[in-house]
């Protein structure tokens, strides 16, 4: 069992890490931004690689448990301890140096506090891009990123956070430092620790820097919104797209006019794009090389579409106003579904070709549980839907305290049977640990828990995240 | 410690499997592909998952190393057992179905023992590219290449053998199966074991299926191949050919004027592209979306490149037949360099930055321990250099025997030296452990430690391979 963090404890950090390491208002770093939890602990920022060992080394040496802090932004609770000993809560933030850059590799180091948008402007200073965006990105942090192996709207084209890395720095959870920040391209010798960090959400090391691949600029961007008679023809579309345009579209976004009613009845408001609202419509995004105008390319994609039934209607951005403007409504349908305020929200992946069948059977599994509005939209591209159920007209979240767990079974059953993923972006944190344990295949949790005790045998790394804490130690301190 | 296979011991598995899993000839399994060392033990061949699990139970209860084999194409001694006790040799030839194809998805679904060029040809029957490529794709199979993360002439564009796999079936250490086979894109559900495993050389189980990712076979590819005055120069066209052809670029391969004196040397016979062989060139290959030729992005980055004084001369492609000439002489200098007979070879990647003086301090540094003749060539897009040290004319690889540890160790601290690594697509094996353990973070060498003991307590699994093998056992079986 893990020990918790006591005055004398508290005072040994002071005596290890300088006065500006401590917050005097830690509300910030024990709430979340749903406002679903509360945290506890102290928080410590190290501003160093070498303080955040040091830290990591007394936790160790006393068996209290350490919650890592980046940016505060993930959705499963994976970043704050509600219930359970009180632990150290390690924020990233003074960790916030670009280390170096190097244009001519497409490479950029840097520290883990660093703030997404703040990489992304300095890979365009230097005429690079570093793909990964998401709706967070001027709060998230790169360590939360890495460790979350963060997705984004870039996924299709880029990868996610984990294909954008190529090397790590990690505090082990015994305070030793791997020193893994490789700017190799390719390097076969042993394990692949660095994919092993990224994604295990905090709970087998503290990653402390990385080095990020970046991209070069694309030399024309483009967007398009296409309406189509179904999820089917959308996925029939994304393969045509994929034929003619190659690794040029960047991204592939799904809607329903479910999102587009919401920003009609609570906003932002937006500027609507058709004439009628579809009842399915796609976001294609590209970025094309020389030689080539994303407006020609789109134009093409969409004739050969048209011809084959595959599209009914479409916009095409004509310049990049347009374009923003078509994003504007794509990034501002999770800020109406919040002012809506969801049932039950789900980050789901599935096989590409068992998607239509899922939208149908989904809607039918839930019109037993009750009446619902169903907002589904997201990463086609990838398989990735966010699939969130919300209240009828008049109704609100509140009323619904008794359904959700029955909504969120039926959801997460249907997922399972159609061999796809509860969790396809936003982790296990501690939301999910419970679905991991029910649909996650027992040999493969056997060999998480194996690793687990194998790379932080006190168990003190993220306690209770990704895996159900231990109730019995393996070993005397 | 392990014990050996004893004929009571292949009397049970006689007795486990059909007749037609055990081979009376079992030299091939035996053997590698330079040579270099003889293996041993009993070669079975099981025709299922089941029987694989079945295989690994009955070693894991004997407590007897077990050695998989795949295509036998690896070139550290991965795939044989020279010293040491008698393994099973388990043999993946006879899972060779293509389990499902879904072009829809450009996912493939295989057993790991089919060969390379088997998918490859069943990705081409759907219209799809499956992009792995090397020198060995008629006989390696599917488990093998993922086991060492294979690499090859696509990795600029398309990644390794990891990027390239969805989801694995796995034999653990225990004869357990984890059933991780899914054609998810994205899938956040806990650590990344299907990473773990690819590049795990064998070490941490038996991979029996793959769910490989197939890409939209380009509508137009082309290849040219140019004279640049310097490795320098080659990076800095590496960069404009990103900036102007971005992912369509497939392959940027370097050659020096070595490898054409080789083949004209002791062929084979190859049409020598320019009129005078330039020091250093590059073979450009590309594969492009609709709308843009192949050979004006070519022409259109020569003439910008020229211009620069990046290239010298250059030899653009006109049809298939030529873009064939031009990889055949690429494809063939490892085949000249066999025929010489290397003093010794390195499988090298770097900083990409850091390849020009990694040139120059090579030279200088092999110069003090002898005269030589280096062929230097590889994947300059990936930082990957094969970088191969030849004896002087007349004199044969055997005269060299005292000079090929010093040589080895001459290029090996100079890429550590340099932030590189000793194995950079070929893996570590048995002949590279020694290597690892001097050149690893001690840091990084614990984890792989720990790994492999909570995943393979017993330590049957490839014992030897990429982790020395422990002389005491960790329990009692």
């Amino acid at each position: 069992m893990l020990n918790p963090v006591t005055p004398d404890f508290e005072d040994s950090l002071r005596a290890l890490l300088p006065a500006a390491a401590f917050k005097n208002d830690t509300t910030p770093y024990l709430s979340e931004p749903r406002g679903r939890w509360e945290g506890q602990g102290v928080v410590v920022a190290p501003a160093s690689t070498e303080e955040v060992a040091s830290v990591v080394k007394a936790c160790a040496a006393a068996r209290i448990g350490i919650v890592p802090y980046s940016g505060g932004t993930g959705l499963v609770g994976g970043q704050l301890l509600q219930e359970g000993v009180r632990p150290v809560v390690l924020s990233l933030e003074r960790m916030n140096r670009i280390r170096e850059v190097y244009p001519s590799e497409n490479v950029l180091v840097c520290d883990a506090g660093v703030i997404l948008a703040d990489v992304q402007k300095a890979a365009e200073d230097v005429g690079r891009l570093f793909p990964l965006s998401l709706a967070s990105e001027g709060s998230a942090r790169i360590g939360g990123l890495l460790g979350t192996n963060a997705g984004g709207v870039n996924v299709l084209r880029y990868g996610n956070a984990r294909a954008l890395c190529l090397g790590l720095e990690v505090v082990r959870a015994d305070g030793s430092i791997w020193h893994g920040l490789t700017r190799l391209r390719k390097d076969n010798t042993g394990y692949d620790l660095r994919n092993l960090m990224i994604g295990a959400e905090g709970t087998l090391g503290v990653i402390t820097g990385a080095a990020l691949k970046l991209a070069p600029r694309p030399v024309g961007v483009g967007a398009a919104m296409m309406a189509v008679p179904s999820p089917a023809a959308a996925l029939e579309l994304l393969a045509l797209a994929g034929a003619l345009i190659g690794e040029g579209v960047s991204a592939f976004e799904i809607m329903h006019r479910q999102g587009f009613d919401f920003l009609t009845e609570v906003g932002p408001g937006v500027k609507q794009p058709f004439a009628e609202v579809p009842e399915w419509c796609v976001l294609i995004d590209v970025g094309l090389s020389a030689g080539i105008s994303p407006e020609k390319a789109l134009e093409d994609l969409f004739a050969s579409a048209f011809e084959s039934g595959l599209v009914t209607d479409g916009v095409i951005a004509q310049n990049h106003a347009q374009r923003d403007a078509l994003w504007y409504i794509r990034e501002n349908i999770p800020e109406a579904n919040r002012r809506i305020g969801s049932v039950s929200s789900h980050d789901i992946s599935l096989p590409l070709s068992a998607i239509p069948q899922f939208i149908v059977e989904g809607e039918k599994a839930l019109a037993e549980v009750g009446a619902f509005r169903i907002n589904c939209f997201g990463h086609l591209g990838d398989g990735n839907l966010h699939y969130n159920v919300f209240p009828m007209p008049g109704r609100s979240r509140a009323d619904y305290e008794a359904e959700r767990p029955q909504v969120k079974r039926v959801v997460h059953d249907l997922v399972h049977a159609m061999a796809g993923s509860v969790s396809a972006e936003h982790g296990i944190g501690r939301l999910k640990v419970k679905d991991l344990e029910t649909y996650g295949d027992p040999v493969k949790l056997d060999m998480l828990r194996a690793i687990k005790e194998a790379l932080d045998p006190l168990g003190i790394m993220n306690p209770g995240a990704v895996l159900r804490q231990r109730q019995t130690p393996p070993a005397e301190v």
